[in-house]
C-alpha cells in the first residue's frame, strides 16, 4: 500500500483557532498501530449541546448505537475516538466496550456516561479492548488543551494520506463565533475497513434541537453527495458540538434552525461541511482524479441525485476516468441503469466544459484531441443535461485506479 | 488487454446438434474487427415464435427498441446479429440503421421486416453504417446451413475470451427436442462498452405467448442474477426462437406456459439459461474467482435478492476475494447497506462451507489458515444467513482485479 499523500490533497492546511469550550488531546494507546496516535479525546465545557447523523447501514457499530441512544439528551461533555479497531460486528463484546469506555470516560471528565460520545475506526470484528483506555483517559483528561486541531484530526486516520480541517469565524448576532471540523476519510482501508468520521465544534450558543436540524439539512448536498465506491461503512459518524461559550461575548442563544440571526452561520457551518467531505473523496483509496457529476434538466432534484449517484459508483465510468477518457458512453449507461426518468434522444454530456455528446448522439463538433487533453487534469467535472425538468444535484466521487485494487485486494497475498 | 482465455472457462465445450427450422451463417463484413468474423444470420422456417427480454435501461439502444416493438407479432424468420458496433446512443441514424437493416434481412429472406430481429454488440455512440449488410446478408441467406452453433457463437463476441453454448434435449409429449443457446458476456469492453447477448433456438413448438412467459420466468434466478460489475448496458438482449419443426414428428403444439407436458422442456430450458449466464460471469473482465453468493434467512426472497447483489457489487467484497480474503467484515458491510431487514447480531457467514462468523460476530472456531486455503479455489462460495426468515437466494458474481481496471483504463493510455 502507498503511504504517499494523495496528489489531490488540498495544498494549503488552514490555521486552526481554538474554540472555547473545548479541550483536546490525544495518545498512543496502543490498540493497533504503532508509534503514532490513536486515540482523541476532546472535553467539552457543561452545557454543549450536540446532534449527530450517522450511516443508514442496518448492521451499525456498537459505538454508533451508544451515539444515537444517548443524542437523545442533547447534551456532551466529551468525545473519545479511537483508530485502529472500529468495533463494529462485535456482537455483546461490542456493547460492552462501548460502556466500559463511556465509564472510563465519564470517570476522567467528571460527567455522567449519558453526556459520552464514542466513535471507533479501523478493524471490523475485532473485539475492542476497552480496558486500554483505563488510565489513558484520566492522563488525557487532565492534559487536554484548548488545542491542535490538526494533531486530533491526526489521531482519528486510518489509511487517510493527510489530516482532513476546516475552519471558519462568522458574525452571530453582533458576536464573532467560530466552527472548527475535522474529518477521516471513507477510504475503505486494508485490513479490514474503515469508516467515514467528522467531527465539528462550534463556540456558538445552539440548542441541540437547532444544531441538530441545521446537521440534518447540510449533510444532504456535502456528505451525503459524495461517494468513493458506494460501499457504506458500518461505522460513518457525524457529531457537532456547540459550547456555546460565545454566549459570554454576546451571542444570542438559538433555539430554532430557522432563526434568520443564523444565516452566516448556516452558511458558514455548510461550507466547512462541503470542505470536509470534498477532502474526504479527494483521499478516496487510490485516487488520482476528483471528480464531480453534475445532473440538471432531470424531473427532480432527486431523481438527478439518483442519476448522478449511478454514474458516480459505475466502475466503468470510474476506471475510463483513471485512464483519461472522455467515454460518454458509459454515462449514457450510467444514466440509463439508474432506473429515472430519461430520454435516450434529449440527453447531452460534457467532460470539463466541452460538450461530446448532444440530443443522443455524438457532438459532431466534438475534437478528440481537445477532450483527451481536458482528461489529463486532476480535477474532473462531468455534466449531464437530460432535458427533462428542473431537476439538479450535483456529487463528488474519484476515479478508480489499479491502486484501489491494490489497497483493497493484495494486503493479504 | 489480456487476450488469454478466462481460467474459470469450462473445461469442456459440448457437441452442438443441430435444430430443425435454424439455419445459421456468418461473415465477416468489417464493421469493426479485422480477420475475423462479425456477422450472424440465423433464418428460421415459417411459423417460428419468437420471444424476448432486454436490458431495463432508460436508455436502451435502437436494435433493442426495435426488438421490443416486432415482438408483439410473435413470428420471426431471421435474427441478425453484428459486432463491433453497438447501434446505441446514435439518436435518429441509429433507428434508421436498424430499419434499412431489417429492409436488407427481409429481402433477403423473403420475409416482412416485422420477422427481423436485430442485436449489435460493441462500441457505443459511433453511428453504424448498415449499407455495410448489403450484399452480405444476401449471400448469407443463399449458404445458410443447420449449422455450427460454436462458429456462431465465434460471430458475435467482442472481448469474450471464450464462445459460450450449451446444449440439451428432452422429451415434449413423446417426441425428442432439442434446445440449444449461445451467449456472449457482459465483460463491458474496450473501446467503449459491450452487453450481454444470448439466443435460444429450439424445435418445439411453443406458441408465442407461452415461450414469452417460460423465458420471462426463466430468466429470473439466471441471467438476472449474474453481475459483473453492477452496470448495465443499454443493449443487453436474450431472445428464444421456438421453430415448431418438431411437431412433424409428433411433439404435441403448446399454447400455455402452463401446460403440463412442458415439465421436462421447461428443467431443460432452465439449465440452459443458468448455463450460459454462468458462462458470462466465468467470463467476467479480468475474472480470476468466479463468486456464487447464497442469502438464507431473508425475510422474503426479494430482500435476500437484494442483500445478494449488494454483496456481489460491492467493491471491496469483490477486491477481498480477488485477494484470497475471507474479509467477511466487508460482507457484513454489504448486508448493512442493502437497507433490507438484517439483525446484526443473527448474522452468520461462511467461505466455501467455512463459518467465519456467527451471532454477529467471529466464529470463535474460526481457522484462519484453514480460510486462507480455501480462499485459493477458482470458485468461492459465500454463505450469509440472516436469521430472520425463509427467504433465499443466490447470484453469481466475480471478483474485482487489477486487470478489470486496466481492460476498461487503460487502453486510451
Amino acid at each position: 500500500m502507498s503511504s504517499s499523500v494523495s496528489p489531490l490533497a488540498p495544498k494549503n492546511v488552514p490555521d486552526m483557532p481554538t474554540i472555547a469550550g473545548v479541550r483536546l488531546a490525544t495518545a498512543e494507546a496502543g490498540i493497533r498501530y504503532k508509534n503514532r496516535t490513536d486515540v482523541l479525546l476532546a472535553v467539552m465545557d457543561k452545557g454543549t449541546a450536540v446532534a449527530g447523523v450517522f450511516t443508514k447501514s442496518k448492521c451499525p457499530s456498537a459505538p454508533v448505537e451508544w451515539c444515537r441512544s444517548k443524542l437523545r439528551g442533547g447534551k456532551a461533555r466529551a468525545l473519545v475516538v479511537n483508530s485502529g479497531n472500529a468495533n463494529a460486528f462485535t456482537g455483546k463484546t461490542g456493547r460492552s466496550s462501548t460502556a466500559l469506555t463511556a465509564k472510563i470516560a465519564a470517570k476522567a471528565v467528571g460527567c455522567s456516561e449519558g453526556e459520552i460520545f464514542l466513535a471507533s475506526t479501523g478493524v471490523i470484528g475485532e473485539p475492542l479492548d476497552a480496558t486500554k483506555f483505563d488510565g489513558v483517559l484520566g492522563r488525557l483528561a487532565e492534559t487536554a488543551e484548548p488545542g491542535d486541531y490538526l494533531t486530533a484530526a491526526k489521531a482519528i486516520m486510518t489509511t487517510d494520506t493527510f489530516p482532513k480541517v476546516a475552519t471558519a469565524t462568522v458574525k452571530l448576532g453582533k458576536a464573532k463565533v467560530t466552527i472548527n471540523g475535522m474529518a477521516k476519510g471513507a477510504g475503505m482501508i486494508a485490513p479490514d475497513m474503515a469508516t467515514m468520521l467528522s467531527f465539528i465544534f462550534t463556540d456558538a450558543p445552539i440548542a441541540p434541537a437547532a444544531l441538530q436540524a441545521l446537521l440534518k439539512a447540510g449533510v444532504e448536498d456535502t456528505f451525503n453527495a459524495v461517494t468513493i465506491d458506494g460501499d457504506t461503512s458500518t461505522s460513518d459518524t457525524l457529531l457537532a458540538f456547540a459550547t456555546g461559550a460565545a454566549a459570554e461575548h454576546g451571542a444570542p442563544k438559538i433555539s430554532r434552525a430557522s432563526d434568520p440571526r443564523l444565516k452566516a452561520f448556516v452558511k458558514a457551518f455548510n461550507q466547512i461541511l462541503a470542505n470536509l467531505s470534498e477532502q474526504v473523496a479527494r483521499d478516496g483509496e487510490g485516487a488520482r482524479k476528483l471528480v464531480e457529476i453534475t445532473v440538471e434538466g432531470a424531473k427532480t432534484k432527486a431523481s438527478a441525485r439518483k442519476i448522478a449517484m449511478s454514474i458516480a459508483n459505475s466502475p466503468l465510468v470510474k476506471t475510463a476516468i483513471a485512464g483519461e477518457d472522455a467515454n460518454w458512453g458509459r454515462v449514457v449507461m450510467a444514466v440509463g441503469k439508474a432506473g429515472e426518468p430519461a430520454d435516450r434522444d434529449k440527453l447531452s454530456i460534457s467532460f470539463n466544459g466541452i460538450r461530446v455528446a448532444k440530443s443522443g448522439a455524438r457532438d459532431p463538433s466534438y475534437d478528440e484531441a481537445q477532450v483527451s487533453e481536458a482528461m489529463k487534469a486532476p480535477e474532473i467535472a462531468i455534466k449531464v443535461s437530460l432535458g427533462l425538468g428542473k431537476g439538479r444535484d450535483r456529487v463528488l466521487t474519484c476515479d478508480l485506479t489499479k491502486e484501489y485494487v491494490a489497497i483493497n485486494g493484495d494486503y493479504r497475498s
